[in-house]
């Protein structure tokens, strides 16, 4: 197996996985894929021999608790509640053992060292989150949590990247309701600049930006929707038509902060938010991702927080060339047409 | 009429313009967009009334030379070979008379002044660029260039993006053969970063980054095509898969700089390698971006080319959230058949 690479560009501060383990032909692309059949879900219960063994496990006990545990080579667990195991065909892997990595020696070039994991979010194929039980999603949410918690302690792991997606045309391309977990062996550019600009700003005013943005945007015309843990709002500058982010009210650096409570405040935000985008444009294929701080010496100003990407634009020729972005929705309009939908979904 | 917003985001050097001239409500993303009938494509010949007047017409003369003139509100010209006109649904738009423009001076907000137009590369609907002929193409190259020379002079400024957006899933809402023309009053993002970078390598190396790479490409196995004037290979970290740039051979920092031979060999260029891209796989979609030094003082280090992105893999919720990108083929193979299909290409 040869290890995928991280390629930086010759001039941009932009690193590429040449992803050689999910390798395709050029004329791959020239071919209609055909999407599954039904009955035949790799992620559905029963078919837990078409992935990998499970790294955790979540199954109900007999006197009705949560046991956390793991499959092995031989036995594959059923009746599970969340399942998390590798991805078939990994971006990024953990090292080989007595392999030899290359690290960042080359100023273009390393192994893309690290892990690619999937969460299976619940046994029923379809509770995406904007429809789920609350119950399942605070499950989901702790197992993202868990799995947050061990790749981050790994040595080679420098950045945890939890994110979702959702719909066909958002780059799902299984249908049963999962996320993803990526673990990199360097700090990604967004993440830096994110950083950088935090300390810059905390500096300036002493206090966290994030905290007095969420401040003041919960008073905007910007506002959507909050319960005691979270705040969520549709950003200032939106890239995206209907985007919008979740921030936890309480000035946290990482979601591994996050108490029984507030896990469960942020399944009810996610529940209630994505189900309300899901009704309001008949569920539209979306992108979320946590930002996270990726040590703990920037923990006094960075603030993580999720950025929910609905995917109903095309990032075009002017977009890639320029890194500058067209919105045709102001997010004041956004956020108007989200609040009235959450206030439905709270009857969930 | 409202000008356009460019917001930044809290943190991000990323700005959006929030494109009210072109406002959708949120729910208009809830329906299917249906598909122009045939015949009524605005860009027709016959159809010059449904699209503004054009700033720039060629036509062919008596004494079969290219005369170059433009409309004015009561006459249309028809039998055009080449028309530019604005966009209807601008991002960016000239400064009005007598208004005062928001600049800069607040860090987070300014007027989306500026430029935004179409060039109607052909009257025949479907003379994209893979397929058409070489001297109409050489007219189209030429028509940027008149209107990259007269936006570039004007006070309110600092940048002219050229791009292309081909086929309905790389952005392109009409399918009639056209590129764009976007002035913005500041340099973007993008930009900056190579020529900081470029500026850079300069400094260390004393030559032009790019005159360096592209030497060492043509003796790659990421070299793809060659004539007197450019260079074609797969760049080294392509974020597409199937990527390819164009180089001039000699040092140019701008497009502008080319001579009449020099604008047939990127005329030549664009059509065998598009070409072979679309024989390779069927005509895919695909954005190609003009990258052109942002002003004169950088010349000796900023060298312009094009990259082309096929559109054949999505960007979801790893790429957005962390600016990373996965790309499932290596460039050498991308170019390995890329190569090939040029080949037979020449033939055209």
């Amino acid at each position: 197996m040869n290890a995928n690479e991280m390629r930086k560009d010759y001039l941009l501060e932009r690193w590429v996985v040449i992803a050689t383990e999910r390798k395709k032909r050029p004329t791959d692309f020239a071919k209609e894929q055909a999407p599954a059949k039904p009955g035949t879900c790799p992620f559905d219960p029963g078919n837990e021999s078409k992935t990998p063994a499970a790294q955790l496990v979540y199954l109900r006990s007999k006197s009705n608790r949560i046991k956390k545990t793991k499959d092995n080579e031989t036995l594959r667990h059923k009746d599970w509640l969340i399942r998390c195991f590798p991805n078939l065909f990994p971006a990024f892997s953990p090292p080989e053992i007595g392999k030899k990595v290359k690290m960042r020696e080359d100023p273009f070039l390393f192994d893309a060292v690290g892990a690619h994991e999937v969460v299976v979010e619940s046994p029923c194929h379809d509770e995406h989150p904007g429809v789920a039980r609350i119950s399942q999603l605070t499950l989901v949410v702790e197992a993202c949590m868990d799995r947050l918690a061990t790749l981050s302690a790994k040595p080679y792991v420098k950045y945890v990247s939890i994110f979702r997606n959702h719909g066909l045309e958002a780059g799902a391309s299984l249908s049963h309701a999962h996320s993803q977990i990526i673990a990199t062996p360097f700090v990604p550019q967004t993440l830096k600049e994110e950083v950088n600009a935090s300390r810059k700003l905390w500096k300036q005013n002493h206090k966290c930006a994030l905290c007095d943005i969420l401040e003041r945007e919960m008073k905007s015309p910007r506002f959507i929707w909050e319960n005691d843990g979270f705040g969520v709002f549709a950003p200032w500058a939106s890239v995206n038509p209907l985007e919008f982010w979740i921030l936890p009210k309480k000035h946290q650096a990482s979601p591994l902060e996050m108490k029984k409570k507030a896990r469960e405040d942020l399944a009810e935000t996610l529940r209630v938010c994505l189900g309300g985008l899901s009704t309001l444009l008949n569920d539209p294929p979306y992108n979320y991702g946590f930002h996270i701080a990726p040590s703990a010496d920037v923990a006094e100003y960075y603030h993580w927080h999720i950025e929910v990407y609905p995917k109903l634009a095309i990032w075009a020729g002017f977009e890639k060339s320029t890194g500058i972005y067209i919105n045709t929705v102001p997010p004041e309009d956004a956020a108007a047409s989200l609040k009235e939908a959450t206030k439905k979904e709270q009857k969930y």
